[in-house]
C-alpha cells in the first residue's frame, strides 16, 4: 500500500515541479506538459533503472499518467495571481518527490539485504534522479548538487529505514513528512553544510 | 518494412544533425563524430529504454553503424560554400529524426493496446529522447522544450496512430514526410504556440 | 582477474574525478560524494547499459562501493596545500577511468564477435560516459567533446583491442597505462585534431 501510495506521491510531486520550473523557463504548452512529464517518468524511470525493474513497466501505470498530466493541466491553468504568491511551489513539490523516492529506493533496498551504506546511496540516488533530468534539461545546475541542504535528507531517510527504525506503513508516512519538511525548511532558511574548495 | 525504415531513417538523421550541431560547436573531428553517434544511438538508446528492448540491441545493427558513419564522415568533408548555404541543415535532420522515432514509439505503445495518452507520449519521448542527449551534450537548452512549435507534431503522429487514422506502410510513409514538413515549416516561420509564466 | 580490476580501477579514479569537480564548483560536502558517487557508477551503469547488463547489477558490489566512498572522503579531507600543487588531478583520474572502461567496453564487444567499427565505438561510448554524466550535472561541457586529443585514445583502445593486437592480461595492463599516459599528456600539452566550422 505505502508503496503506491508513495509512487503516486513522487510521480504527481515531480510532475508539478518540471511544470513549474518550464513556466519559469517560458517554455510554450507543449514544453511545460513536457518537462512535466519527462521530470516525473524519468525520476520512475531512474528509479526503476537502479533496483532493476524494466524502464518500459512505466507504460502499465495508466493511471499515474492520467494523474500526472492532469496534476500539470492544473498547474498551467492555475490563477496568475496565486501562482505569484507562491514562488516557492516548485521547490515544494519537488521536496515531496525527493522524500517519496528516497523512501523507495532506501526501502528496496532494504529488502535486497543490501548493507546500510548500499541503502543511504539507493536512497539518495533514487530520491534525486528525477529532479537532475529536470534541471539539466532546463539548463540549470542539479539542486541537489547546489549549496542549500538537499541530500542529506535523502540519506536521513536511508539510515531510518537501513537501521530499521521506521518499520511499518504509519512509520514510513510520519517519515516521509518529516524529510519533505526537513527540505523546505533548509530551502527557506538557506541552510547550509561545510564545503571546500581545490 | 516500415519499421526498419524508419529505424535507418531516424538513426542517419541523428546522426547527422549531431555532427553539424558539433560543427558549429567547434569540436574536434572525434568530437564531431561521437556527437554524431551519441546523438543517433542515444535516441535509439532512449527508444530502446522506454519500449522495453534491451539497450544493447543496438550493437546487433552493424549496417546501421557504417550507415552513421559514413554519414558522419560525408557531413564532416562536405565543401564549406554548400553547408554555408544550409544553415538550417541541422534543424532539417533533427525533424526527420523527430518524425521517424515519435512514429516508432505510437506504433510500439499501439501494438501494447495502450491508451491513448499513452500512445501519445510515447511518441513524443521516442520522438524527442535523441535531440535532448545531443542538446545537453553540446551545452544546449533542447530543442523540445524551446519556444517553435516541435512536440506538437510529434503529439499529432501520435494520435494519428492512436486513433487507428494511420494504419497502412505507405500511410505511414505519408505521416512521416508530413510531420517532417510541419516541423521544419515550424523552425522556418518561428511558428509560436501560447505559453505562460509564473 | 584483468576484469575486476579494470573496474575498480575505473570506478575509482571517476569517483576521485567527480569529487574534484564538485570542489572546484564548490558543492557542499554531500554534493561532493553524491558527483563523485554519480560519476563512478553513472560510468558503470552507461557500461552496464551499452553492455547488456542490468543496472541494478551495480549494487551487487559492495566492495567497490566501500572503496569509492573511501576515495571520496579522502579527497575530500586531503590537505589543501597538497591539493593546490595538483590543479591537475581531476584530470589525471578521468584519463585514468576513461582507459579502464573504453578497454572494458572493447573487450566485451571482441567478446560478443563484434566487427572493427562496432569494437572501437564500444570503447568510446563505454570509457567515455561517465565523464560524460558528471560534466553535464555540474554544467560543463563534456571534455570527450571540447578540443583536447581525448577520444582519439578510447579509439586506439579500441583498435588494439579489435585487431588483436593485445590479447593478455600483461598486455591490457601495459595498454591501459599507455592510453592514460596519452590521455594526460594531451592535456597537459594541450594537442589539438583539425577540426571545422559550419
Amino acid at each position: 500500500m505505502a508503496w503506491e501510495l508513495l509512487s503516486m506521491i513522487g510521480t504527481v510531486a515531480f510532475a508539478i515541479s518540471g511544470a513549474f520550473i518550464a513556466m519559469e523557463e517560458k517554455f510554450d504548452v507543449f514544453g511545460v506538459f513536457i518537462l512535466g512529464v519527462v521530470t516525473a517518468f524519468g525520476g520512475g524511470a531512474v528509479r526503476n533503472l537502479l533496483i532493476g525493474v524494466p524502464v518500459s513497466a512505466l507504460w502499465e501505470q495508466e493511471v499515474l499518467f492520467q494523474v500526472a498530466l492532469l496534476a500539470i493541466t492544473v498547474v498551467f491553468l492555475f490563477p496568475n495571481n496565486l501562482l505569484r504568491h507562491w514562488t516557492r511551489w516548485g521547490n515544494l513539490f519537488d521536496a515531496v518527490g525527493l522524500a517519496a523516492f528516497a523512501i523507495q529506493g532506501a526501502i528496496y533496498a532494504v529488502e535486497l539485504d543490501m548493507p546500510l551504506p548500499a541503502v543511504v546511496l539507493a536512497a539518495v540516488l533514487t530520491g534525486s534522479g528525477g529532479g537532475m533530468i529536470r534541471d539539466v534539461l532546463a539548463g540549470r545546475k542539479p539542486l541537489v548538487l547546489r549549496a542549500e541542504v538537499y541530500a542529506a535528507w535523502a540519506v536521513l531517510a536511508g539510515l531510518a529505514i537501513g537501521l530499521e527504525i521506521v518499520r511499518t506503513d504509519a512509520g514510513l508516512m510520519i517519515l516521509f513528512v518529516l524529510i519533505t519538511a526537513l527540505r523546505i525548511l533548509s530551502a527557506l532558511y538557506k541552510w547550509r553544510l561545510p564545503f571546500r574548495q581545490v
